[in-house]
């Protein structure tokens, strides 16, 4: 399915567990390939925001700035042939803070 | 219930259909009070997303700028009186077209 499919630094949400694109944003994004856009369409838009959530607030703390966010319409052919308009969703999450095992900055006086 | 109240310039989404909200939204837009912010929260994020493109591209179409988009997670105390995590949204509408009924610009000849 092509909202399933995770195609470089671009993940789309389908029906798999919340969990599943978690741990693709966060590899990818450790990765160090850039930005990590989340995309959705329809009811999958509330799971996209989870996962950008917890990316940020659970696996890469402090790591992580988000945004922007942009909305859209897209326009499909559903299963009786007929056109329909869907929402949909782009959330972009950049990698802010230090790599996970980067050195630590060594602690001197205040300047 | 509170995710169900418009307060000031702020439209909650919640259980009723979306075009409830945006008949709210675009009444709040052309009563020029400012910018509104349609929130929601959990599996009512996908349906605050419809109800702003609904509004950019049917209602007031080319009247509305759309963002920032700002995501969050609240902590709420489920029916079990657990705390549980839940995903939410912000976004931002402020009209920058002509209000309906303004006199049109005079089409004079290219300067």
């Amino acid at each position: 399915m092509p909202d399933e499919r995770s195609d470089g630094s671009t993940v789309f949400i389908g029906q798999k567990p919340t969990m599943t694109y978690v741990f693709q944003v966060v590899t990818q994004l450790n990765a160090g390939i850039g930005p990590v856009v989340v995309k959705a369409r329809g009811n999958a838009i509330a799971k996209a925001v989870d996962v950008a959530e917890v990316v940020r607030r659970r696996f890469l703390e402090g790591q992580v700035d988000v945004g922007p966010i942009l909305i859209d319409t897209e326009r499909l052919v559903n299963r009786e042939g007929r056109d329909a308009n869907v929402s949909s969703i782009a959330i972009r999450l950049t990698k802010s803070g230090p790599a996970p095992g980067a050195p630590e900055r060594p602690k001197g006086p205040p300047e």
